[in-house]
């Protein structure tokens, strides 16, 4: 096994939470022992939270001591007044967490190896510099895909190289740049996707299509997003709540509805989800991060080149054929990755012009 | 990381041979060295040839020790007047391989851990017993997914257990079984499958429609089954080769066509295949290993019950969008493995009744 094979892992693990990460990077991380057994591969879950390498890391030291797994428990639900067990620990606290990794290592992962899709962040922001967690544990060598371009977080293969840990760069980059893309958009300006739901055989309509993991993660990407933009002929017909119920204190994103009437039936569900700003737009004017729901309108509208900002499409797709026409679309699509949640598929494309 | 990681990779790595390795079980090896890094994740690719587990030891004696690779790859070019570089040993004579590896492994492999989706066979057929093996080379752990419930080969385990050697069954044993089905239907007569292939949008007429990895596939299964079945509205249509010309050395199928009538112009090119046998057949007689190509006509029989012994399904599904109405199946279908040929998904299912 190759560091690319680690990187990919590294990667796929990103992925999973490609978009959830607003507005910080999807970052994935990987730690081998200082034999090369693997400990952990972990990703950025949510901003605010944990970054990838701490949280690799901390996953990393509980596989290699018991007696840090029940310390780390055991102070951080004294400290939150929590109720955290083991493996449930993606969602923490991250600078309480990092400063007890600091505290409590005891040189386990002493010449551990880290492989990271985006080069370690050397700043103090919400969480301090991750570079310098992976210097001061001891880690022998780092291998990164992706170069920090940010002038604020980059400077973490310096800080590392300084103090005498290997540094690689560019495993995987074309895979670990394209997986960054999002996020360089949202620093400038916006970034905005369209997400389709598919049966196996491409029926896009009649009721529920996909499973239970891929909703879930629909009701994810609408809680972190700025604003949902559905088509009014959507609205109409479906009568969506479009709101975040299958996950645990989801927010519900505002709903831009475009149209080039404004009359609706104020009883069609979405309209009263508490804390939700809708507006109905002939034009659209989108900033910010903005996902947009629905095939119908929006696929001849990317087509006809006025949905320029929309670069990319997320497409899920069930492994249940269905009754009913399918979906033809005529875009230039290039595939950039393919997971699975559950039985479903999903697959991120960019939109080629 | 866990034993069901590990164990997932190597099934993972059998699926990629399912059927190729007719009429051997497709199984999939891991190993990791005595510290639990991964040296090696290789399956059983063609009968004949080495099996997962020698194949995997090869490969992490390889990756331990630069000596023990330059004298394989010398001593067995000379045997065989052969080219073989690093990296290509996938398809080897099996003999002298275990051999060679059994007098020059120099203990390198001594307290490793080997995880195998079928209990290691403890018999001499074309290659000897890969128990003895992993024994010999002083293996400490042997994970293992299925029993092997064949009278010849089975014992692999306690053989394991009586030298010491500590075993662990059982293992995503589900997954595991699920791999070797089609292997116990070829032993109780035939084993029988559908391939087809559709876009990303379900549509599976006008022209190529997947990669050439998968259309590779594709030619390989033909190598290797005894018989391929196609519909005569299909030949009459689309007057196909249904050849191996994608790989080196492939062996021609004979051909069934299913079909009332039996005229059909002999100029359509499946007929002048080299090595060929094709019969015209109205009431299918199936035996060994068969694959059904064609979803038009073969869909609707299977809905009517009509191609019991048709128990699989493969489907291969391009990231493109087509033009053109989407294929529609009414079965009961169980999705069994789903894997990638590069932008190409494939999925394996179970046709339930």
């Amino acid at each position: 096994m190759n560091d690319e094979f680690y990187m990919g892992l590294a990667l796929s693990e990103a992925w999973k939470f490609q978009i959830l990460t607003y507005p910080n990077p999807a970052v994935g991380c990987l730690i081998l022992d200082e034999n090369g057994q693997i400990l952990s591969c972990k990703a950025h879950e949510m901003a605010g939270y944990l970054h990838a390498e701490p949280t690799a890391i901390l996953f990393a030291l509980c596989k290699k001591s018991e007696k840090f797994k029940d310390d780390f428990i055991k102070a951080y639900n004294a400290k939150f007044s929590s109720n955290i067990k083991e493996g449930e620990f993606g969602l923490l606290e991250p600078k309480f967490s990092y400063e007890f990794i600091l505290n409590n290592h005891s040189n386990l992962l002493k010449n551990a190896k880290a492989y990271v899709t985006l080069e370690p962040c050397s700043h103090h922001g919400k969480t301090p510099p991750c570079a310098n967690l992976l210097k001061e544990l001891g880690f022998s060598e780092v291998i990164i895909g992706s170069h920090d371009e940010n002038k604020i977080a980059s400077g973490g293969g310096n800080l590392l190289q300084s103090a005498g840990v290997r540094v690689k760069f560019g495993v995987l980059k074309v895979r670990c740049d394209k997986l960054l893309e999002p996020f360089l958009a949202y620093q400038n300006g916006g970034f905005s996707f369209l997400k389709i739901a598919i049966s196996k055989n491409g029926v896009a309509s009649g009721g529920i299509i996909t499973n239970e993991f891929s909703r879930t993660h629909v009701h994810k990407l609408r809680s972190v997003i700025d604003t949902l933009v559905i088509g009014g002929n959507t609205v109409r017909t479906d009568r969506p709540r479009l709101d975040t119920r299958l996950i645990k204190n989801g927010k519900n994103p505002d709903v831009i509805i475009y149209s080039r009437s404004d009359k609706f039936d104020e009883t069609i569900p979405l309209f009263s989800v508490p804390g939700r700003k809708v507006s109905v737009q002939k034009e659209l004017n989108i900033k910010g991060l903005c996902m947009f729901e629905g095939a119908g309108e929006f696929l001849k509208l990317a087509k006809e080149g006025k949905l320029a900002n929309v670069k990319w499409l997320l497409i899920y797709q069930s492994s249940d054929f269905k009754n009913g026409e399918n979906l033809r679309l005529d875009l230039n699509l290039k595939p950039l990755f393919s997971g699975n949640f559950g039985d479903d598929g999903y697959t991120w494309y960019e939109i080629l012009d």
